[in-house]
């Protein structure tokens, strides 16, 4: 049996060797309908073959004329045009031609007729005959929307960029509805420990699995999917028959507790039977969260997440969160809001970096911080908090001081408001 | 016909209006898996009938100790004590008593024995026979959490709260596997214009009809569930035949476009069919997005969203938005994230109160705005954008004034920093 002795390395280092030891980011795609491809990383550039407009068009039901024609308009000298045919909608450009004295009814989203430099709203125009009848001018341009004004021809959206709701919209307007988009990365969800049961049995003494549901779901929110496993005993040939179950069919592992150097804590036992040296890293300066390993098992990016809630929580963010921005490519910083907000009393660090949750709330001001202390096995700090600050290895931080706060979810922040 | 004069209304007091005249409040629930309940509203209060733990428990496998014994024990004067027993996990208090000079080998989550008031970790603690050795003192209370520290007895989660992930691992924790949640609002999105075609159609001089999936995905975002139709004509009969055909199973009716007052903006008539007097507001003082409607539809509530795009968004956020978060019991303020950002360049503002998309980015000092300016009908505009201001009717933003700007959705804040 390897030794379990912590060579605690620092955050940073710890993830830089991750990166350093395998390729991250995923290189496959999917192809979706575009109705489904909101949050997702798009893998190919979008290049409009089109204009939106395809011409200049009229952006209202009206009149096609020439604002000079209308320059002496008011009230008391109202101006007459006369109307000489109709332009409805169309792909070509109009081949009437407007000439001075003159308009044509125009409806919505047809092409502008030569010779018109405005639209006047029918609203505005009075039928007299077969004239109408204008009390104010118009000016240069008046409700024509000019071709490729909505959406250009040439690159409209870049590869790598999350696709929002407005994207999607894009991308039909320009007759496009399917999409290639980053695959989803699969994280395996491993519950380990004997004191644990899953979801379906309650046995005495014993505690429910709830820790692989919570990291399940903020793996979801992360834009990844999520593949929560049943708790596995603390015996190491189980678990690394149970990370082998499904290592061909993930992108990543993630274990939860069993990573300590007690004589129970057998994950990176587990990990030597698997590939030996597998674990890069046992044992990070952080606390909470100091007993975490990260390693690589065929070929795949292998976090073991310690026990303790808060612990799990901060081995999390400071480890699986950027592992899985970086296999969606977006770069290291985890796509989990930040914020600066002012911390509510001081908070006086520990020799390791320093993870704490707090509770952002919104006052007049702006955005203050509460840190939320206690236990490292206390779920309930969770409950109560919405983010969480670093404290930098012997640091403090001064009550009213400004700090970066990184809320848990994207969800988060609209919860401030709610 | 109904006369199609806007008669402008505040757009506070338009939703006002809206407000007064029905009840908007989902009052029925789904009862959901714990597992599919993120994001979703707690419909009851969530009292926890146990504690967790739900004695003194240990946190660490290790040696129950008094810690009293071990003030003295150091390198050089280690002190032994005598294990007596061992400790598993069981549901009830332990009924090993720990004297002086003694110590209980104890499991990870077992209760705390009698008499012990600290656990030392099994790596500290070195076995010699039948006793252990300690070289260093332990402090009361090391390594046991408390009975109800992690979740205790009580109210843990309030009605009308939205779970997170931290939440739904809560009601795992103390065995609850399904919550009653509020219902999804559902909301018929009925996009109207000659002009258009749905996706699967391509027609010489038609626009593809992209912004209902634009809002139906917003929709999405806020916490509803969007019914997307099919594109309707400019016939009021038709229009208010699909309003019809949906309004018994939908809980609010968004139409999109049709409701200008030109010659074809016919869903204010399609309303009067359904609801002589429906449309409650028509016409509201605000740029883009001036001639809007609000109404009531069989105690249903109708917003009528401007047909260029920058316009249905304006709408959309100022009275869709907020109609949805009261819905959802959110109060009036749509759950979106509002953020402090610095106005890049002036602003000036319109007659009435003006909506203008802004780009929101993150520099060294914060967040700063950089206002994307065009036309109403650019769509590219929301591509640049990320959020909106509104800015006071006739008042103006000096550059480098802060500004609170509302993201269009709760994932927008993230890709600011992927």
């Amino acid at each position: 049996m390897p030794s379990r002795i912590l060579k605690p390395t620092s955050p940073k280092q710890a993830l830089q060797k991750l990166v350093e030891t395998i390729h991250l980011k995923i290189v496959d795609y999917e192809e979706l309908p575009v109705s489904e491809a909101v949050g997702r990383v798009l893998f190919e550039d979008i290049v409009s073959k089109v204009n939106i407009p395809r011409n200049d068009v009229s952006v209202m039901d009206g009149y096609a004329i020439r604002y000079r024609d209308t320059l002496t308009a008011s009230t008391k000298n109202p101006v007459r045009l006369t109307v000489i045919g109709k332009q409805h909608l169309s792909e070509s450009p109009s081949e009437i031609k407007v000439e001075e004295g003159q308009a044509v009814y125009i409806t919505t989203g047809a092409p502008i007729p030569m010779g018109a430099d405005a639209v006047v709203m029918v609203e505005y125009a009075r039928v007299v005959g077969d004239q109408i009848e204008l009390r104010r001018a118009v000016k240069e341009g008046d409700f024509i929307a000019r071709v490729g004004e909505d959406i250009h021809e040439g690159l409209v959206l870049k590869k790598g960029s999350v696709l929002r709701p407005q994207d999607v919209g894009l991308l039909t307007g320009i007759w496009e509805f399917k999409v290639k988009t980053l695959r989803k990365p699969k994280v395996a969800v491993l519950p380990v420990g004997d004191e644990l049961t899953d979801f379906d049995e309650r046995k005495p003494g014993k505690k429910v699995d709830n820790y692989s549901l919570i990291i399940s779901k903020l793996i979801e929110d992360l834009g990844a999917k999520p593949q929560k496993m049943d708790v596995a005993p603390d015996d190491p040939k189980e678990i690394a028959d149970r990370i082998l179950s499904v290592i061909d069919v993930v992108d990543m592992v993630v274990t939860i507790s069993g990573i300590s150097v007690g004589e129970k804590d057998v994950v990176s036992d587990a990990v030597a039977l698997l590939e030996p040296g597998g674990l890069l890293v046992h044992g990070v300066k952080m606390k909470p969260g100091r007993v975490a390993g990260l390693g690589v098992i065929r070929q795949k990016p292998f976090i073991a997440l310690p026990g303790f809630i808060i612990s799990t929580i901060a081995a999390f963010y400071t480890f699986a969160a950027p592992t899985i921005a970086h296999m969606l490519g977006l770069g290291f910083t985890a796509p989990l809001p930040i914020l600066k907000a002012k911390i509510t009393r001081e908070v006086k660090g520990v020799a390791l970096l320093n993870f704490i949750p707090v509770s952002v709330k919104v006052v007049e001001e702006g955005f203050v911080a509460e840190p939320v202390l206690g236990g490292s096995s206390v779920l309930r700090r969770l409950i109560q908090a919405n983010g969480f600050i670093y404290v930098d290895p012997g640091g403090a931080i001064e009550e009213g001081k400004e700090v970066d706060v990184t809320l848990f979810g994207v969800h988060e922040l609209s919860y401030l408001y709610a």
